[in-house]
């Protein structure tokens, strides 16, 4: 049997990573393929119960370090019982964020380094790397008018936090992109949703071969 | 003002940590000290909501690498909000169990080497170590005496486990003292309370000098 392919969407808020998520397992599943969508933090029910912390926090908010570790645990769980199963299961997967939000937000946003987040990632998951991870970039005009049409969905501890925040989240994806482009597609995520869903399905064309 | 003092004690269930962290915590408060007393996982309001995610898993329980991560998700809250503060504020903060549980059960007598939790200690806490750490050693035997006189109190996820790992917890805690002479008190816990106490108030009588 053949291995799986383990596919995730990374951007900032508003980029239109769960709709172009829905849109690929869609398509895949069109083609007759056996395609698992799901999301970090969470995806299974102690990664889900880890996500209620970090977006919730208790008591007076979480620091850095604690924040960093909490979302590594969660990544731990999901990769052991979901992401990894469906790869060997010889399925596709296909995640909404993955480690690469961690190193952007909490690293190369936050107070630690990449070395710090990729040292965590090792640790919990084997350093796990998608097949194909899937940068959906978009000017920071674009992303503020699709926010404002979003029902109050972006006041969580992570989503809330201020525009400089959220400019140096992107430079950061950007680097992280350029430095393993074999590992990134970088998609221009604006445009309506079947624009952008042309670009996902021709960045991913090379990992149908043969499926 | 002086830098307060931070003791922890360790061992494995039925050795008497918390019946001994109490009354140590009478005793320096008879001297007129200012001590808060503590315990792990726990001891913050973030640290408990991990404590109960740990103690009762949702879903299938958590892997040795979501485990490890999340007890270290805890230290750091722990030590970020309560232990650092007592210390700069010039207290003493008694604490039942830290960072050596996490080497004995999860690194040690687990699935992950002791390089793992270390590495996880350091970057969640800084590897902040207790000025002492007290270590209450029995007779497996004595422990069992022990146990069998609580109610229920000894099912959870990893108290339940089974003899073999608690043995294997036991060496490895004796391996971490022995590793770090001038940090460690291995005291005898068997013999009654005020006995133990005794040995415990001679083993920090050093600390004292000056406080």
């Amino acid at each position: 049997m053949n291995r799986g392919k383990f596919i995730a969407f990374e951007g900032g808020e508003g980029a239109g990573k769960s709709t172009q998520a829905r849109m690929l397992v869609d398509a895949l599943r069109a083609r007759g393929l056996l395609v698992d969508l799901t999301r970090e933090p969470g995806g299974t029910p102690g990664a889900e119960a880890i996500r209620a912390l970090l977006l919730d926090p208790p008591g007076e908010g979480w620091g850095a370090e604690a924040e960093a570790l909490l979302f590594a645990a969660a990544r731990a769980d999901h990769v052991a019982r979901r992401i990894r199963p469906a790869i060997e299961r010889g399925e596709w997967i296909i995640s909404d964020r993955f480690v690469d939000s961690s190193r952007a937000y909490q690293g190369g946003a936050g107070a630690l380094g990449d070395e710090t987040i990729t040292a965590l990632h090792s640790i919990g998951s084997g350093g796990l790397r998608p097949d194909l991870t899937i940068l959906l970039e978009a000017r920071e005009e674009h992303v503020a008018a699709r926010l404002a049409a979003r029902d109050g969905d972006n006041s969580d501890a992570i989503g809330g936090r201020d525009a400089d925040y959220h400019r140096a989240v992107a430079a950061a994806f950007r680097r992280i992109a350029e430095d393993n482009p074999h590992g990134f597609a970088v998609i221009d995520a604006e445009g309506d949703p079947e624009t952008v869903h042309a670009r996902v399905m021709a960045a991913i064309a090379p990992l149908l071969e043969g499926a």
